[in-house]
């Protein structure tokens, strides 16, 4: 008997994708849509229903037990509903009704985007193994999600671990979300390459500013773009040693852009969290690198959809 | 039959309290020694045991099935030893294995003062019937502890919650733990009235320069003193705040010599809280005074032990 099949959905401010996926995290079928971020809500869910039709058309659909979606936050797991900053036509927008009448009553699971990557990580990539984890994206933005005593802990909206938006500044610059010194306000990619410019870092011939472009002029030496990642890697250190003070992670797991700058980031970073994680319980502490690929968001949302089936929750590592 | 019945141990650097506990959380028999917690690891171990003496003489010693202990950390709940800051004599020593040789092998569960005091607030006092809260101690130090999904999280090693030694200021004041502007360096009331002085309040002529001495000068109008406050109160806002966006808790209950400031610490507080709680899901964050009294550390204590025991899950709303 194969009863271990979940539907998952990824949906983001560019693109929905959907999958049918094993027991094992394997994609059996992989499909997406660009998402028309800036057009009304219906004319948005028409885009996933889309996607949900090539799944519900699949032979393999009858198997499916069950459907798990990520999605730009915030969402609201408690209520069903989801209002992405990226997507302006949703806001309190009834998802998981929406995905559940359209897959003729599948018990679907929402949580949102950082907390599906987490579970993909924990599932299958560089948490594995780790029953206290945070997992990170460092990008356009910076989200997370933690595991705690070996399972997610998506929190009960579904939004726990959104260390982009803590204070490591209280007295710092303000951040689009009201606050000030946010870990995200100084070390998202768009806020290190400003901080760069700022500096009078100046991009080469193509005009590129982005953060890749900073870490490009880094590794040749350049001083400024160098004490940027090293300002983003201490508030990086900062916010990941305040997680792991409140909540005892052992391992930081770091993807997204930014992340894949390598040495560049861990190397400061691993130095800074030396200075911010001081008490003896936080000292084992250590940070990887993410090993998932851009199917993460996919397979963490499978993740939290088998975990409601328990019997899955052991092959998946992970629960509600 | 009454199986029902714990001991429990508090340890700090004032005093040894012990107590059997019922499962509603009556105490029905308290005693305590001063702490020798300048004398070396073995005298001190002799406070405990005459404490245990207490207990173990009593009729009602043999309808005790476990014994929680809670103790001033940092603790190792994964190898039973403890390091509390204020006992010198005591470094990784052996607690548990030496509370458990003098109590004839009773299972004995080991968690930090914090957790403690949260333990006792969520089974009966201010964090009563919320599944997400945070519960924090502001003294002399500022400590904590996390009820996640509706039970106790004591982390890996009992210390989780220690949100005293998160950082809201990474370039701020050096921290005696080694990191820089923790929120124990801005809110604690020694750090409120060094504040207060540096400020150039004045004591009055009894010369009393204590956190309770400067909130009767803030209370008195003393702009200065009334800053102090206000400062402690924005550092406290951000710590509840990271902690509510890392793990979604709806209250926050703070207790302590520096939370019985009342109006002065919670005014500031509820404001500072929507400068820095700002997402979504963290908005009905509600801060309040805690109700438990001086016994709180032992009652927690006992809430920890009983947790141990299935059946007690449910009537003491806690969980390892």
């Amino acid at each position: 008997m194969h009863t271990d099949l979940v539907a998952a959905l990824d949906i983001g401010g560019t693109k929905i994708a959907g999958a049918l996926v094993d027991g094992h995290g394997r994609i059996l079928l992989h499909t997406q849509r660009a998402t028309p971020a800036q057009e009304d809500g219906d004319t948005i869910m028409r885009a996933v229903e889309a996607v949900l039709g090539e799944l519900t058309g699949s032979p393999l659909w009858s198997r499916a037990t069950a459907l798990g979606i990520g999605s730009a936050g915030p969402v609201d797991a408690s209520t069903g509903t989801v209002s992405p900053v990226n997507i302006p036509g949703w806001r309190d927008y009834p998802l998981v009704e929406r995905v559940s009448a359209a897959t003729e009553g599948l018990p679907v699971e929402l949580i949102g985007d950082g907390v599906a990557i987490t579970a993909a990580e924990h599932w299958q990539g560089a948490a594995r193994g780790h029953d206290n984890a945070l997992c990170m994206v460092v990008s356009t933005g910076v989200g997370g999600g933690l595991v705690l005593g070996g399972r997610l802990h998506p929190g009960p909206t579904g939004n726990a671990g959104h260390i982009g938006h803590i204070s490591v500044d209280l007295d710092g610059d303000l951040c689009p979300c009201g606050s000030r010194g946010c870990v995200e306000r100084i070390a998202s990619g768009p806020n290190i390459a400003r901080r760069a410019i700022e500096g009078g870092w100046q991009p080469g011939p193509d005009g590129d500013t982005s953060a890749a472009a900073v870490a490009a002029a880094a590794r040749a030496g350049d001083s400024v773009a160098l004490a940027s990642f090293e300002r983003a890697a201490q508030a990086l250190a900062a916010g990941i040693a305040a997680t792991a003070t409140l909540v005892e992670i052992d391992i930081a797991v770091i993807g997204g852009g930014v992340g894949k700058a390598g040495d560049l980031l861990f190397t400061p970073l691993r130095a800074a969290l030396r200075d911010y994680a001081t008490l003896s319980f936080v000292q084992r502490l250590t940070v990887a690198p993410a090993q998932m690929g851009t199917d993460a968001g996919l397979v963490g949302a499978a993740a939290a959809a088998l975990s409601r089936q328990s019997s899955a929750t052991t092959a998946a590592g992970v629960g509600g």
